[in-house]
């Protein structure tokens, strides 16, 4: 039997899953917490595969989602704030070495989109965006069936578009990205400027909420909630305007923790991206619509790099 | 012999030339006055492209180049502002049915990036972007080398990506978009505003200058048109660092007329680029650089696609 694994390593939970050459239902699968470089990542990781794979068994292909960027060329960590030292663990040689098979490393946002695209609410789609909103703005965009990379690995960071010269400050050190405008925090600190003023709101008023407790009170009609959602979604709305020019994409997905409010947010960027957009033939059978693998997509889509079930 | 024919239709005069297998240099070639729909088209492009060919010769194939949206379908001019009525003409069936050969028709700034990408100076990329800066900002870009469309051929309009909120009416109707903010009307107009601030300047103080006043005298050293260039320049760099994120590319040209000012324009785009980009790493190696055909990328860009000569 052939089979193939696939890995979702994020900071503090890897997920780990050996499937066959069709479907998405694993034959093995393990969660567990991230080891630290400390522990010699590969020392729990080959042994914890090897665990995953049906006796008389023998991988076809590994595929790896990462939480940052991809070293190409070395097939290892190139940089990701969440997995600090990975960069030195040589994740595909070793891999490849013990399963003796293709071993592929990729950014756990683009597999997500891949997974969404192949096994999720994209399928059909050629051109897919894919939006994951949590503590930052990750993005896949895959383009005339082909996952944006660029050149050297680097591309498709759609987070990090500049919206507003003179926005609030990103992670990365810029101003004004989309990240920086509605991300989690960017909604929990709208939230608080709002509490601030005074007005009134389920959120205690002495305390920076969290952008799940926003969340929650948004599920709840605590109107100020709402309104912090509504003010990232005008922001993910304007942004996507500007990818659909440039991508003219069949369908929008948002994912990451703080879609999971749903139409608090796909309600505002629904009506933004329509503001927004120059020809409302962009937006016909273009519908905004919340990914539907939820955590999986990004172990998914690495099982469908791993198959290269690309297309 | 095979040859290939290859139309750049303007809005006030179209070129059309007629190519061997390989080279670029034309066996015969064009330029004459756009008609207008009243004129039947067909019955100008019809004998005009016989024309070109040399005797015992076949085409193999035809693109042409048009500046607008194409209806793929239809193969025909889907909208171009200046091209009006061109819509019902059926360009791709007519010059079939004459020349019973392939024919192709794409969007001219998409078509003058693959010129620049196979014969200008672009030549290498498999990630480049191009940007023609005139009346309006034009777009091609080629991502992991393949030309950007999108899913229905309305992609790469990186002119119309949103930079500023609260910025200029730009002429597809939004706001604050890279068009609005440093095309060659948004350059004139940033003259005009600062010579009615009674700034020095060897242009008019009576009258709006044109940007190709502003562009003579930024040649000549003029303060005041180097800082409307500036402007423009400070604009495109922060458009070209979120293209940058998203499309990671080997190299940006700049075309049009706007760019023929050299380094009036370069110096500040490469400057805000620079500045507006969240890792160095993201410009290693990539520099902007003023495109290498001049008014041939558009033709040139037919004559690859015509040939299929795509990577």
């Amino acid at each position: 039997m052939q089979t193939y694994l696939a890995l979702d390593i994020g900071g503090t939970h890897l997920r780990a899953a050996c499937f066959e050459q069709t479907g998405i239902i694993p034959l093995a699968q393990i969660k567990t917490r991230t080891p630290p470089t400390q522990e010699d990542p590969l020392s729990v990781l080959l042994p914890l595969l090897a665990g995953l794979i049906p006796p008389g068994s023998q991988p076809a292909g590994i595929a790896l989602a990462i939480p940052g960027l991809v070293d190409q060329p070395n097939q290892r960590v190139g940089s990701a704030v969440n997995l600090p030292g990975w960069e030195s663990v040589p994740l595909g040689a070793a891999l490849q070495a013990r399963f003796n098979c293709p071993v592929q490393i990729e950014n756990d946002a683009r597999l997500a989109c891949l997974g969404e695209a192949r096994y999720g609410a994209g399928q059909g789609c050629l051109d897919l965006i894919y939006l994951t909103i949590g503590t930052g703005i990750g993005t896949g965009i895959l383009s005339q069936g082909v996952l944006l990379r660029g050149s050297r690995g680097m591309g498709s960071e759609a987070g990090h578009i500049l919206l507003d010269p003179d926005g609030p400050l990103c992670g990365c050190g810029q101003r004004g990205h989309l990240e920086a405008l509605a991300s989690g925090p960017a909604i929990a600190r709208e939230a608080w400027r709002r509490l601030q003023t005074g007005e009134t709101s389920s959120l205690s008023h002495d305390k920076t909420p969290t952008s799940m407790e926003v969340g929650r009170a948004a599920l709840a009609g605590d109107a100020l909630a709402l309104a912090a959602f509504a003010n990232a979604g005008e922001w993910i709305g304007a942004a996507l305007a500007s990818l659909v020019h440039l991508f003219n994409p069949q369908r929008i997905l948002l994912g990451g923790g703080v879609s999971l409010t749903g139409e608090c947010l796909l309600t505002p960027v629904r009506r933004s991206l329509a503001a927004h957009v120059m020809d409302p033939d962009y937006l016909k059978d273009v519908d905004v619509l919340p990914a539907g693998l939820g955590d999986d997509s990004g172990l998914l889509g690495a099982l469908a790099l791993a198959r290269n079930d690309l297309t």
